[in-house]
């Protein structure tokens, strides 16, 4: 066993991240940051393990070279493997603290704190990410009442916003994946097959990956709903089949070392009646005119404006966003909570931004999906990662 | 699209689990649950969907018989679909409160509850929950200075944990999916296979499920280390090849409408050493006591003991629990967060408790583990609902 053995890049690559996030802090007025949120946590080193169900962090300090990872003693070895740590860096608290509403694991890290004399700093937690619960937040305020606590949601996730290009080479095995996973799905659908064993033979490709890429476990499970159930956005699956002159659709991602390429196509059974042809319509040239506007230097608001000036021609109505920024991902959301393509955001467009477009138009009785990963580019429009053909499939 | 197409139970089940709650906050002084574990909200109102990775609840007021649904605008259908509320109980924000800094959706719940004249009312709020942040916390006591909030963290999660007989169905589906997901993955395993292809297999077996029972996503993926990494006992998978002489293990829940029977197996890839004879006596002598002991009124803590008796008379150790309750499950976790079998836990058992059984024991070089998922009977000991043999495989 080596140090870092199983850590998706170079420690140089960790090193450069922990900067950027100190730089960060500094202009922000912290001396500590408490990073939970699992997807930061894996950016800032490495650590990877579906450990996230019991509390678990990285302290960031601003004079300390390297994080602090603290988390359940089972949980030491995964570290090992995965971060390039130090053991004087890899503090574990006993199974005491699991489970225990009497006792809480905060009580342990705040102990930490007060050891490392920062016991009247100011410390960042990340306040509205769903490891960071309010239980911790009240153990941490009533433990270290001298600490001053502040917002620090989204600090790293602004930082994961642009893209390496070795990150960008995992976003393309994801995008290949996720390209032979739609083509698994689509293949099993048709009349009397039931959903279920479609999710099968995504899965199946999902882990499966490429010669050269394992495929990862996505941060959702595919959806997969056809008929009426289309007309519910977050459904998966059950052993409903599907039937005849019905419309259906598959959103998944593609996963690489933690890295999701998002795909999503909408399928009809049979010859695509007339009615759903206008849907059809709007939904891809909405779809061609936002990615031609997702260029270097315009912002994520005009990118949804742009798709928003193609679907008010029409009688569909949409107020959803039309994607966000997507990369490292952990169970429940492969989204980055940074920028999406929405009124109201002014983030501006760089090169290696990457972010799932989603054009979904849901009424009462029915929903259509197409999505694409994309890749802005230095200038003009960006780089479509997925392949997969993007019409409506009719078979 | 009927009421309640998609709900698991019928309209009554539910309605007792509501009043089951609704005794246990009136014990506590509370007149209002605010519920956010998804696991919950499937047990009280049938709500089902990966939309958890925005706010969403479930309102359970004493005064009032039926539950309020609270999420996104875009999964009222879904909430339409999978549960029997009524129009007037589906309640929704719109997309200006998702990923917004500057507005949190508890704003609008706080409205919600000023609205229905309990702004001076006890609430109970679940403070260990995943789903209840540290943000969510402090927008609510923002907003409504004057509601006592008080801990309700484990009040409807203690009522999940005797099972009724249509749960008890349900975990027998998904312990029949999970031996054979066990059986396609064991038979996967060979020298040179890449882990991230068992995983494959593991996973289509699990998504298929049985004629009769489709498999539903189990609340975490499969972990099946090998060599080295099974030290490490929350790891997923790569493209590591499995390799001759070497240790692995798979740990993974069948899934059927949510239930989840676990299930973890070991198996060596060749002649079993002498060293490992030892580790493996132990582990099946343990299960095998700490399985018969199992019996309704005894304590969990008995259960652990009695493990404990059995591994103290060889040189390893283990500190961690020897087992936890489980039942319905979504991401990160299949435990129900209630009883444990470990030291200090004097939870009674109680016939249709269902525990996930796991003798797992980890050094710094490898992990051998084995685990069931057993169902406390009338009298003497559990049911033992996965049925795969238990041996270590060796192939």
């Amino acid at each position: 066993m080596k140090l870092g053995e199983l850590a998706a890049f170079s420690s140089l690559e960790y090193s450069s991240r922990v900067e950027k996030t100190k730089a960060a802090m500094s202009k922000r007025g912290m001396d500590v940051l408490i990073c939970s949120d699992p997807s930061n946590i894996n950016f800032l080193t490495g650590y990877d393990g579906t450990s996230y169900y019991v509390h678990q962090m990285v302290l960031i300090e601003l004079e300390n070279s390297s994080p602090l990872w603290i988390g359940r003693k089972m949980d030491v070895p995964g570290a090992r493997l995965t971060t390039y740590l130090s053991e004087d860096n890899i503090i574990s608290y006993d199974e005491q603290y699991i489970d225990n509403r009497a006792l809480h694991p905060m009580e342990f890290v705040s102990a930490i704190i007060r050891e490392r004399d920062l016991a009247h700093s100011r410390i960042g937690v990340e306040k509205d990410c769903w490891q960071f619960t309010a239980g911790a937040a009240e153990t941490l305020l009533l433990e270290l009442p001298d600490v001053k606590f502040v917002d620090a949601f989204g600090l790293v996730n602004d930082i994961r916003l642009i893209k390496s290009e070795n990150e960008i080479h995992y976003m393309r095995a994801a995008a290949e994946i996720a390209d032979l996973a739609m083509d698994a799905g689509i293949n099993k659908i048709e009349p009397g097959i039931r959903e279920c064993d479609v999710a099968a033979a995504i899965s199946y490709a999902q882990f499966c990956g490429t010669k050269d890429f394992f495929g990862d476990y996505p941060a959702a499970s595919p959806q997969l709903p056809s008929g009426s159930a289309t007309s519910a956005p977050h459904l998966t699956w059950s052993n409903r089949k599907y039937s005849s002159d019905s419309l259906a659709y598959i959103e998944i991602s593609g996963c690489h070392k933690r890295y999701h390429a998002p795909l999503a196509r909408s399928i009809y059974l049979g010859d695509v009646p007339n009615w759903l042809r206008d849907l059809v319509f709007a939904v891809h040239e909405g779809m061609d005119r936002a990615l031609e506007s997702a260029c270097s230097g315009n912002s994520c608001e005009f990118v949804e404006k742009t798709w928003r000036s193609v679907i008010s021609k029409t009688r569909y109505k949409k107020d959803s966003r039309i994607g966000y920024s997507v990369g490292i991902g952990y169970p429940p959301d492969w989204g980055e909570r940074n920028a999406s393509f929405k009124r109201g955001d002014k983030t501006i467009l760089e090169k290696n931004m990457c972010f799932h477009m989603i054009i979904g138009i849901w009424t009462d009785e029915l929903g259509y999906e197409v999505s694409e990963t994309i890749r802005v580019t230095d200038k003009g429009p960006p780089e479509v990662l997925t392949k997969y053909p993007r019409e409506l499939i009719s078979k």
